[in-house]
């Protein structure tokens, strides 16, 4: 009896010592029709590389965002950030015994390294070899280098970018790995700002003074963040994930003040940078089939990139990528048979449903909260809504998928499941050399031509 | 209160005798960094324009079916006909008082016409004018003209581009109109395959006869097809819509077929032609939440639109454009919290879940039906399975639904609705100006784009 999934096995072509570049772009690339031919020279002028990745971040979750975002006051549609550097997608699928849907650490080490792998696996190929990561190839190559994050900083995505293990789970030897990996005697990694404290202030060890003794910041709040100057950093916004913005209190910096933090940082560095950004918690919206999160981190996310965009604008020698690693949640835009996705009542929400849950569960007063969070002009409570809310009692997580209920159904949005979902992902492009990202890749083609980009041949 | 949904009235800027062309880009393609400069000049050389629509086919269908046809045998993943010519995406909500997402009728319009207008509206704004269409201004410049499709070719997406009616559902009506329609005193539609016999040969006509007498051949099956030679051909293959590729008889021609035949056909024009083939069915697929019959559709529709970009290989001076309308069914690949979506449990259906409940319902035995019809060695069924089918007894929609059951649970295929959602969908093109199709655009730049490069500029 035949019993295969999709995915392939991939011949593993890269450990850290023997990364092949140049000649070896992706069949994807070559077989496109689309694709330019490869002119290394066309790309001298290549300075810095801003890969921002929205977790999570599907094409319902793209164009929802359009239709979440549109001034109902004008007589257009107006287009996202992203809408406007649209260069095409990629395919998602990692390399694995038993999943043909990728999970962020798979594909986070596709897009960072090259090479299609097993979930879970952070910058390690099949067999587990270290595999080098275009951050690391920045590195060598002289430039600065930056994770920015509103998860832990150690979590499977920027892991992927700069430190090496057999298991996404591992946050605690992440962290451990940002600070001990060196390249040509200096620390691999320049800016890290994000969550995750506790990986790092940790019973047997504490990386913060660590990275303090060899000339870091500490930073842990947006105030510190804003008032510190120096040129490597390590910030530090919560013990674990950031709250989400439409929940963060005025000490926790928007992804788009690290991001611009981070560059103001990297840029002084006449080599260039390579900056990696993620939204992390599109995907945990997404998950937890959150509409209110989701559309929440989108905005965040969209906010970084714009800042990105903005400098590649003026500085000219920068290439911006945004993309996701695989979709989640099997968001739809309309459900249950309604031609009518219906974003009033999303905006309605001052906070998401888990936060207001969490208010509810430890004792304040049901309708009053409800109402209080949500806008009675946009999202007019039913007694019946009131009622089912009230039924989970001090539940917190039955609390909060009643709130996530209410929203979902006067929205009619849909979703099929708490994991991820293989469809294709969009992919954004800007600057010097964005036509190699036009079409369809793969999402080991991202590493395959930034590799190339930064100059890595070795 | 605020009560708006996301969707925008559009100003009508077309009515059938003032549509403009020339300066009027839209909106997106003027937003969008990476569009080309307008060249008329550039395009001279395009004398034939194939467009395509996959009804229905979302970014999920279009994933999906390549890892369906994945070849398990090779070590890479095959790309589908599809991906080697990806260049964007489009927007597709419509201009409705009550629904922000599209059906096919104001989509197909968008597309044919370059106007927003409301769900069910056949080539008409929203004052119900008529508005030119593509295959319209086609034909007033001397070129020929094709219509395919698998449903009724008085349907929607069809109907759109050959007829003008205020509601889809006047089928008869449309059919009229596909034979009264008179451009320069000859027929507006030179080819028209698909299904719909009822609604040409009915009660109070017979529009068979009447075409014939206009000297339009008439075949009812695919053998009468490929013996026919003549230039205009009506070519009715079903009462209703054609059975499923997956489902078919000898007697049915394939999309691939029909779209040769009309290529074949319309070619013998030294000025040109326009032809639209649409995979009709991807989207009855996805309102059945029919997984068995979406890769069959998907299937039907690759082939005919391989077929087309093999004649624009050759010819060199054709533009083939695909795309989809909208998404439907809310389909993910995943679902239900599990990383694997698993193909073979979906190869096993020799029939559609349809095809198979309609035997039982008639009489067939359950248990050796279902074998017959599910490869055992690929999904091998279970009591439990049996036994939920045989618990619906005669019923054909109950039968139906619990083995389409069996094919979700066993792939892990999630759906949301029975009806559309809201999320951008791909688009391919190759041939001379596909780069006027890149990025992201919205669904009326497709008939923008199209109408100025054929010319009609009146």
């Amino acid at each position: 009896m035949l019993k295969k999934k999709f995915f392939k096995k991939v011949v593993p072509v890269a450990v850290i010592s023997t990364v092949l570049f140049g000649g070896l772009i992706s069949s994807v690339a070559n077989e496109r029709v689309s694709a330019e031919q490869v002119k290394p020279n066309d790309h001298a002028d290549i300075k810095n590389v801003i890969f921002l990745i929205g977790d999570g971040m599907g094409v319902s979750y793209t164009s929802a965002y359009r239709y979440f975002k549109d001034d109902p006051t004008t007589p257009d549609v107006e287009l996202t950030e992203f809408d406007k550097y649209l260069v095409g997608q990629q395919m998602t699928y990692p390399n694995d015994e038993t999943d043909s849907i990728t999970d962020s650490a798979s594909a986070a080490t596709a897009m960072s390294s090259g090479i299609k792998t097993y979930n879970n696996a952070i910058a390690v190929d099949k067999d587990k070899s270290r595999v080098k990561t275009v951050l690391e190839a920045a590195k060598e190559a002289g430039k600065s280098t930056g994770l920015v994050a509103t998860s832990e900083i150690t979590h499977a995505t920027p892991a992927a970018y700069g430190a090496h293990n057999e298991s996404r789970k591992n946050m605690d030897e992440i962290a451990d790995d940002y600070y001990q990996e060196r390249i040509n005697g200096k620390h691999t990694i320049d800016v890290l700002l994000g969550g995750g404290k506790k990986n790092f202030v940790r019973e047997d060890a504490n990386l913060v003074e660590s990275f303090k003794k060899n000339g870091y910041s500490h930073v842990s709040t947006k105030a510190e963040l804003l008032k510190d100057s120096n040129e490597q950093i390590l910030g530090l916004f919560a013990d674990e994930g950031l709250p989400k913005m439409i929940d963060r209190s005025a000490d926790t910096p928007s992804l788009e003040e690290m991001t611009v933090a981070a560059i103001d940082r990297l840029k002084k560095n006449d080599k260039g940078f390579f900056l990696m950004v993620e939204g992390s918690q599109i995907d945990w919206a997404g998950h937890s089939n959150d509409i209110v999160g989701a559309m929440s981190e989108m905005e965040d996310f969209e906010k970084a990139f714009k800042a990105a965009i903005d400098f590649a604008k003026e500085d000219k020698h920068t290439l911006v990528v945004a993309t996701a690693d695989h979709s989640t949640g099997g968001f739809s835009i309309g459900a249950d048979g309604v031609y009518n996705w219906s974003v009033d009542e999303i905006k309605a929400a001052k906070r998401t449903p888990a936060f207001v849950a969490q208010q509810i569960a430890t004792g304040a007063d049901v309708e009053s909260t409800l109402k209080l969070y949500i806008d009675q002009d946009f999202l007019p409570l039913t007694d019946q809504e009131i009622k089912v809310v009230s039924a989970a009692g001090d539940k917190g997580n039955a609390i909060e998928e009643a709130i996530k209920t209410i929203f979902d159904k006067r929205s009619n949005t849909g979703w099929t499941t708490g994991g991820h979902t293989g469809e294709d992902v969009p992919v954004y492009a800007y600057g010097p050399a964005k036509e190699r990202f036009a079409g369809l890749l793969d999402n080991i083609d991202h590493a395959r031509i930034i590799f190339e980009l930064v100059g890595s041949k070795e």
